[in-house]
């Protein structure tokens, strides 16, 4: 009964800071977001307002009673007596390194200042930093308040204090925090989300497939295996008894096969981008972005609500979702 | 009450040419295997015990009785009287072309003579067949019993009403037939999975993170978002209402990036075949193949039975899985 309540500051309140927002919240945290928009309280409570409808229905157990959110309107104000800052601004560098600064002069050693970049390396972060031991990349994924994966990255400067204190404060939030031992452009799962991108543009431009043959073709197909079982354990499993050697084996001369469009970058030229907003537009535009995100949410609970009786029922793997009632730790 | 019988040859009876059996006889088809492999009958059994197990789970509705599914010793028995003939032989060219001349002997004009192959594109098979015409490239996906997407592509010399067979007959098994509009190396889905298993490759050999972290990844993250909305409809609604164009060009420069691993081949030395091996066994080796495909499968009913109530209950698409019984077509 006696939770502790915490601030968090929220520096940059667009989908990604207002999904970390909507995330804070919802776990009993008391939230500050400061965003120079002037459309951000309306913004933040839609994002609020979806999160509302969806992460409590993932959960068997209740969540804590919710946090304020509350917009302030200096980085300042957000951040003063924070246990922790998540950054979500504008992908500039400059931009950036001014933040951190401001923010820096304002939070306590111990305050862990998370940036939910995808595009920088956290030392590409520190650098000029009074305090770089504190500055860790958290990269989420949107939606934040229902996914749970959260990329972890250490600059050469952050403590190990301020990984292992991210670690446990993002896992008692029902995330799955992912430490990524080397820093690389992109970390891990932007890297693949790029490759897939990429010849997803060949493919639209050469006339192959549409945009929704494209969303089809993922969707009733590998989309689902990798819901549940990632890239390696499903060709484990497609492997059968001969094991995975075998199955490299198999697959690897696949890579010498002249799929030279898979390595181009493809111009995107505005002839480029007009196809794929039409046929986006052709594919989706029944649907009002805020009908598509509860469609979206919608399909996410009940996903994440199958595998909670399924594959974690099954005992393969920590129970994330009711880990911040837990008090486990991944 | 009076469901017409039909005989499906399958040709090949390996995890692909199994699961085609399966998915075959599950809809009340008559099956006949060909496989000279002596397991044939015993690996047979376990696929179609899987499929009993899961494919009835998803469905609202009951399937019809279920077909048998003989093993017969030659080309010519199973394709005898055929009305649609699934090769899945191993993947080399002159090997194929035996079979479909073999193939041509036996069956009537009308039967659809359907690849499951990756590798070849239908021309490529059609090559001196004595009945092109009846020749299509069905590429499905593991496990073909339960996943919905199958990629269909005329060759050259494929005639439209091949073509339209195969999709009206596809789809009253339960799956998605995506007509590909070109022929192209490894279609449209292979090529995407090639892209993120040349990536993946990379992160293990310079140990940026383990076959376990890069399984996460995907299964914490993205893979949830595609089990139930593709690479395009997504980035619409990350876009929000500024629309996909506005999304395009902020997200397009990273294509310039320098993510240079996403374009070369890793060599596949033997040092990087058993890492990956050894890993793999660390992250699943606790579990048998059998116990990893039951959990697989346990975990795609409960996702697909989710989005049955959710994305297909939305009215957002057809009910592809009650398709068999209601006579619907995509």
């Amino acid at each position: 009964m006696t939770i502790p309540i915490h601030k968090a500051a929220i520096i940059g309140g667009g989908v990604i800071g207002g999904g970390w927002a909507a995330r804070f919240a919802l776990n009993g945290w008391q939230v500050a977001v400061y965003d120079p928009d002037p459309e951000a309280r309306r913004k933040l409570d839609e994002i609020l307002a979806n999160a509302r409808a969806a992460l409590p229905a993932v959960l068997d157990s209740t969540l804590p009673p919710e946090g304020e959110v509350q917009i302030v309107e200096s980085v300042e104000a957000a951040v003063t007596e924070a246990a922790w800052v998540q950054e979500s601004v504008p992908e500039r560098l400059e931009i950036k390194h001014k933040v951190f600064a401001e923010i820096a002069r304002f939070t306590s050693p111990d305050c862990v200042v998370a940036s939910s970049t995808s595009g920088y390396k956290p030392t590409d972060l520190q650098a000029g930093s009074p305090r770089p031991e504190q500055l860790i990349v958290a990269h989420p994924f949107n939606p934040v308040y229902l996914l749970p994966l959260v990329e972890v990255v250490a600059g050469e400067a952050t403590s190990p204090e301020t990984t292992e204190r991210a670690k446990a404060l993002l896992t008692s939030l029902g995330m799955k925090p992912l430490v990524v031992r080397k820093e690389i452009d992109a970390h891990i799962a932007d890297r693949f989300l790029e490759a897939v991108w990429r010849e997803a543009l060949w493919l639209v431009k050469d006339g192959v497939a549409t945009t929704e043959e494209i969303d089809d073709a993922i969707r009733y197909g590998f989309g689902l295996r990798w819901a549940q079982m990632g890239l390696f354990e499903t060709y484990r499993v497609a492997g059968g008894e001969a094991g995975m050697a075998h199955f490299i084996a198999q697959f690897g001369p696949c890579l010498q096969w002249p799929w030279t469009k898979l390595m181009d970058v493809p111009e995107l030229t505005d002839e480029l981008v007009q196809t794929i907003a039409d046929q986006s537009d052709a594919q989706s535009g029944a649907h009002s972005i805020r009908e598509l995100e509860r469609i979206r949410d919608t399909n996410l609970v009940g996903i994440l609500r199958a595998l909670r009786t399924t594959n974690y029922g099954a005992g393969r793997d920590l129970n994330t979702w009711d880990a911040q009632l837990e008090g486990d730790n991944t």
